[in-house]
């Protein structure tokens, strides 16, 4: 074992501060990275101030972070896909049983066992998993990605969640050319949906309740923008769309969106709105619409969507804070003031 | 034209009562056909009655019925498909554009210019089309069936509409061999999914509020019964259906079901309840789940679903009434005191 400096939250009502963590030394099959960048996700924000006391009770304390890329600085004696020096990532899982059948598809975000990259029962040392908020990290082999080294390296960073969130149901309900397609909500995953839409050669449709997001929307690759609360524009897309990209965490009308989808659509769900969504079933049965939901990717898929990134450079649009600066990102990221992912620069954790 | 016998409505308000409606003379495409039965769907109730007047308002006089079976009479010159004597069957529809994309692959029930069999403007005789509550019908042979002569006329009349809305999404989602299959609601859509589930192969759980219920679920196939309102019952079924068909029409907890699908599971809606879903966005996300709705079927698939029966020997349960006692059974539909659907024997209506 040996200390990491990290930052992290001791009671729900705390905030983040400086702490020292431990990670276990590499084993045969670890990899072990010193993390450059750690993007910031909602997710981190509900563990650490224990939102999801129902179902992941928060064990403090707390380090979140589960969007890392760092620098590889050893392996294991039987690690082979990675040596010191490469640019590599972790996203939200750092192991899983192996032998189940998801994981024998490379859907290992299914997996009974999984284990996630933060608050979840470590392994190895006891106690829980510790995120990426810190300066370095332990994973086996199979939970660490290859990094594209065009990517920058801040931008690349919010791939390992809001990326392959928003890429994985677009590959699953065949999001190609000549596909109509809709990115509700231009926030952390959407704004990620509208590149990887146009990516994919669709033609892509953004909806947002904000005109002052329309100028934006069309430079993230949106063909087309139409204002959610304008019933007309809404309406002229009615029956039309192969599949719609739903990123929006507040209360919306779904029925309005299924209105929208073509015969044999779907919407697929990437946030998840605190209240029931109010499903119309005569929207669903007239045109066997389907709406589903779709939580990050398998590590297979995860490479895939980071070597799609390198060929087509995309990248999160990030704001890059210093760690000291988290408690206050986390106040920004419940007014959505940011554009549209926070990259925390972990250098700036070497003054702590 | 020529008169031909039928119940009516002259009002949302009025009991139906005998009638006479015109048909018009077969054209060269057309099939004239001897009713024989016709099934009760609870959808002519909700017509008769006028409950559908925001999006489908009722013209009187209303005669319903689009659970059409009976003996082909005469044909029209350039019909090839069928001659006098036949076994055929009409369902839901009697027309389309048969040019759209959905006609093109014999998706009709999707094509924007659809004529349904009863209360849709008539292109021949101008007013609305009357359905099957009647003793003959004409219809273009593109919307006429064969029905296998094996199957008993009666029973076989509720799978124009009750059969194809069940089997339909069973094929569409891939209800085979090795599947588990739940129908929740055993009424007369799913004692209909609960024999197609069986017949097609797979592992067949039925879902029921009612006790007793279950001898008779066995009996159409299930493999296994669970009381819904039983939370331990139910929970020892999490997370193992491939498919479940919804064909409750009362008021349920939708995510009671989502979390009984497996990875990728689908639950496909037949029945529309009056008040929205609420559904839970987590339910989908953890597991890639989906909600559907589906409609009866196209014409191709009506035909395949027929040769199935014939093939399984599979037709409703049925009990058979005269014309006469129709708004009794409208009584007894909404008190749901019928095994499993009311089949009307025309030949009761020559009396009138």
């Amino acid at each position: 074992m040996y200390n990491a400096k990290a930052y992290a939250a001791t009671s729900a009502t705390s905030p983040l501060s400086s702490a020292t963590i431990v990670r276990r030394n590499p084993t045969e099959s670890d990899v072990q990275i010193e993390i450059l960048f750690c993007g910031v996700c909602h997710s981190d924000l509900h563990q650490v101030r224990n939102e999801w006391s129902g179902v992941m009770p928060t064990i403090y304390p707390c380090t979140p972070g589960h969007e890392i890329l760092g620098r590889v600085t050893s392996v294991g004696s039987a690690v082979t896909k990675f040596k010191a020096g490469d640019l590599a990532a972790v996203g939200c899982m750092v192991d899983s049983d192996g032998t189940c059948p998801a994981c024998k598809e490379g859907l290992e975000q299914f997996c009974p066992n999984v284990t996630l990259t933060y608050n979840f029962p470590d392994k190895h040392l006891g106690g829980v998993t510790y995120g990426g908020y810190s300066d370095s990290v332990v994973v086996d082999e199979r939970f660490v990605l290859h990094v594209p080294e065009n990517l920058n390296p801040a931008g690349a960073a919010p791939l390992l969640c809001a990326g392959i969130t928003t890429y994985s149901p677009m590959r699953h309900w065949g999001v190609t050319k000549g596909k109509k397609v809709g990115v509700a909500g231009i926030g952390g995953l959407g704004h990620m949906g509208v590149k990887f839409a146009h990516a994919l050669g669709a033609h892509t449709v953004v909806f947002t309740t904000s005109p002052n997001k329309v100028e934006d929307a069309l430079r993230l690759g949106a063909d087309e923008v139409v204002i959610s609360r304008d019933a007309n524009e809404m309406a002229k897309h009615a029956g039309s769309f192969d599949f719609i990209l739903d990123a929006i965490s507040a209360d919306h009308d779904i029925n309005a969106y299924i209105s929208l989808l073509a015969r044999d659509g779907n919407i697929t769900l990437v946030g998840a709105p605190e209240k029931p969504l109010q499903v119309a079933a005569f929207g669903l049965l007239f045109g066997r619409k389907s709406l589903s939901g779709s939580p990050i990717g398998g590590i297979p898929e995860t490479q895939e969507m980071l070597d799609f990134c390198g060929k087509h450079n995309i990248t999160a649009d990030v704001e890059v804070i210093p760690i000291q600066k988290i408690n206050e990102a986390y106040d920004r990221l419940l007014k959505s003031d940011v554009k549209y992912r926070f990259s925390i620069d972990m250098a700036s954790l070497k003054s702590e």
